[in-house]
């Protein structure tokens, strides 16, 4: 860390930040600047250092050298990570693609996608079974039923199923039913559930929160990882910002900045992205070029009729439309999908 | 709800939408203006209808007339709400100041500053058992040894204590040692939680998210007073911006505008709002020039030893410096603090 | 526009607005709902209209129905527009890329870039002659001289030549030199500058200011298109969020939208979109992908000594990589580049 | 500046940082840590220093130190400066006012607005005669003769005037009109405005672009500075963030964050911070509190027929009541009003 210090502060005031560093148990280095006093703290990172020093009488502020997380860094490990569930492969080269309906509504809409986003190159299957909804009076989802109907059409289809998991008490249940555990947006930093998912060995689909800044992300992934556990997709759904136009805003540089930052592998939501069925297909396309290694994106038999989310849903004919285009921007770049 | 069709939509289009309102139990209405027509979809607001519409083969867009909240709302209630817990009141007139430190540390720590706040005026005495802590790696609480300790503090002074609650299954845990149940910035739209604290019947503190609207901020609200539970106070604790000077943005206009949109009891927390002492007494004497019901405020003996939130952190004397400035503010406005 | 009454609006308020509406010159169409009273303003559009119905006594708020800009609209106008200078043409079909340095600097500088960007196959050659620096302090540009060595660059490889406009009075003087006026992010609503270039007749890129939403960045194309010039490429640079990994934050689904709502050609400017010269290149990639006419892109032949914008700066040879790629996937997606 | 390079640069690359620092006339301090190394870089800051480094080989980040700005800042100057003119004075301990309508629209409006505000307290009129409108169709103000009405408006009350001005070649007709040119919030990095503005040697209100950060905001008064007009008034007129129950987004903490940062005043603008008329009068009381030097509302006779901006004006009665309780606010807090 680099502790700057105000204009004019005192000997006695840098005397007192260089003890500070010290019982930190980390090693000081004065550095006196024309204008400002500048201290250096070396050291393996104390939790806590950095807000003991801010607090420091003269300490202007203090200027972080360490990324905050460690076992989600490129540079803890270098090869990239591949998660996988049956069939369905993601990072180190692989382009999976997650396709299906926001919720699980009844057995034959949940069939019919199933078999439809197949077709067309999904490798794994999403569908909601319990929703976090923003109104309590919105539908919450099948519960179990919905489970159970995710099942069957794993086994029809062989797709690998993605559901997402709202509470620590639901992942035995979940783990009865579905490949990839979904920690949704809105409880990325839900800890006691990154933790219990973390504890189930399952392979988890981390979503990024609309306010969630890069380092939160990661530090979100790292507590499923310091259980042990691996096997986890990151997924960039779009942040919130004054742009009206779309529903989310869908940064895609996070692609090629976490992969030059992070082993796990990103996906990319460009329906949550965008809100609008008419602009995920071209960002499903763009997110593919920026080097995603995966897609996930809601389909619908009938839109018009979806209980959840039918105002951002492509029908199986326009996401199998979208997937043509991303496979040719996919081989034109040297990748497979 | 208003259905706005696309320019050159075809007599076809608009009567599928007028036959779409119908099944949805709902009047329709159709005005043909200039440029475009406009439906009017009229009677009691069904789920997902307007989601329906929405996916509506030649609709631009749908605009809703009614607020999505019901029970939160002054069109349903038009009396504020004071919520209480032993002498600690706010809303319908009553100013509530809640402090302590983010952490409890240990039982000097506590009860040298629930003494102090109490001497300045503070009636609840806020301070973490169990922390949500961005990064795996810092100190997470002491867990029921520092609820223990809260309870301590609480028979020493009779300060009502505030504390939060990360998990469903902590709440008949905190409901043995604690007054208000405070659900976190974090886990604003973790309805699990939500529908947990409801159902506790205890008062609930619940933090605006950071990324919130104001529907959302209130529909989470709506999660717990539709388990029956009207004890809920809105805590406003600031946004994320682009602004780079705050660790968030405060914006204090949310205080009126949830005046006249709520029933609610609304404060303020200038201490996370903005992240360094330095602005918490300006933003906590304005918050009460603003309206507020009450403050929430991080203090704590020696800020520079705090294990969490020492940057943001007053002294017990700027804490009671600060007391007497916004107690000079809410007199001259007619109020009492 | 669509007038929402607030609930429990009186007859006479009701009364007062119809008659509002009347003199607005509109006419007006009560809807009486189950909760609110709803009242359709129907006609051509007058200015000050929606405000004056804001302030009426009883409004809860006034939805506009149609788009604020027309001359921008494919409501308007159904073919795309194409832009061109020399043989740098944009839109209808064509990709056009601009490079070039941030600021010129000398003539072996600008020669060199020139040479290399138009060998990678750029058609237009970017420089700044005159600067908007955020500080004072900062390099403000060569000024004429710099218009000089642009023109010294199209005499020798045909590339047309880009350059920034910061005043009203400069036009004459950018006139002499180049061949596309630049309004940059900074005067996006720098209404004077917008009818000047306008009026020039030439061929102008205006970028979108960094917190404007899509309806104020047609309403500034509007200004110069108002003036009878329809040669306006509008440029994605990127906007303020939270976000602190990248300068800005690059909401690319900005492409597909404005593809489906102006006929004006729109590019991308991935080096001030992400700030960081390793972000730049997978971002191209997946603008084109997205669907965009044209990239501005900033080369230097040695970034690190470059007087501005280094730290964005592609080498001519990472340059020359990028735009391989990014044919690539234009010819996978049936477009020529 | 601090050089903090990547993990595992090598021996050659820190070699060439620190070559590169020298050339850059600095001095360069190697500091070897744990995992990282830190070259800090000592000295008068150089432009263009941060972004060569930047872009050096191994080079994973910059960091500076000192603020960029100089002559605006507290270490420059210590005691606050006061802006006046006429019986207008501002900083230093006065709180001014500055209130009327948005745009001069005839004799009548704005002589009784005048008058009004005059009574109920405020020291400066303010009214727009060159309109920045985001839609060309909107009303641009009454030019000239908007400012012949405004001085006489002067004349007869003696409140100093206060108009914007949108472009260097209007200054010397602003001049001959009006007391204070203001700066709008679209124009604040309009670089060349900033100059003219400076050498007018005239009194400055310069309002914050609703996506400038602090920083940006300080550099653009320090254009003004720099010409030697120490005449500088600051204005929060609020942030585009994604709220959307408000027009902008009003972060008071500017305002004790600027106080303790620059001796220039801060002003608050609540009328286009909020954009709503019913949350003006709270928003002025809270800036006050926070500490403002000054406040600048718009009142207009008749907000609903207003040309301009009706739905956030006050009425006088609504201004003279506002009045009233920031003036019993400031007095609580021993300030005069």
């Amino acid at each position: 860390m680099i502790v700057v210090m105000k204009p004019g502060s005192t000997q006695q005031q840098i005397n007192h930040i260089v003890e500070l560093v010290e019982q930190l148990g980390l090693r000081s280095h004065v550095i006196v600047g024309t204008e400002r006093t500048v201290i250096a703290a070396l050291g393996e990172k104390r939790d806590g250092a950095k807000q003991a020093l801010e607090t420091g009488d003269g300490v202007e502020k203090v200027v972080p050298i360490l990324a905050p997380y460690k076992m989600a860094s490129t540079e803890v490990r270098k090869d990239p990570t591949c998660v996988s569930a049956l069939e369905f492969k993601v990072g180190a080269g692989h382009i999976g693609v997650i396709a299906g309906p926001c919720s699980v509504e009844n057995e034959e809409q949940i069939l019919h996608v199933a078999r439809e986003v197949k077709a067309a190159g999904a490798a794994a299957l999403r569908g909601g079974a319990f929703k976090p909804r923003t109104s309590p009076y919105s539908f919450q989802g099948m519960k179990e039923k919905g489970l159970e109907l995710l099942a069957l059409a794993r086994a029809e289809t062989g797709l690998a199923v993605v559901s997402e998991v709202m509470a620590p008490e639901h992942v035995p249940l979940l783990k009865r039913y579905v490949d990839v555990l979904q920690v949704g947006a809105r409880n990325m930093q839900n800890y006691t559930l990154l933790e219990a998912v973390g504890e189930s060995g399952m392979p988890v689909l981390l979503k990024r929160g609309p306010a969630a800044t890069m380092d939160e992300f990661l530090l979100a992934a790292e507590y499923i990882l310091k259980t042990g556990n691996t096997q986890v997709i990151l997924c960039e759904r779009g942040i919130r910002t004054f742009e009206d136009h779309t529903r989310f805003t869908l940064p895609l540089a996070t692609v090629p900045y976490l992969k030059q930052t992070t082993h796990l592998p990103i996906i990319v939501d460009p329906s949550h992205g965008t809100g609008k069925a008419n602009l995920v297909a071209p960002m499903a396309v763009a997110a593919i070029a920026a080097g995603a290694d995966g897609l996930m994106v809601e389909v619908h038999p009938d839109p018009e009729k979806a209980l959840s989310d039918g105002y951002q849903s492509l029908t199986p004919a326009a996401f199998a439309a979208m997937m043509v285009e991303c496979r040719k921007v996919a081989r034109a770049l040297g990748r497979d999908l």
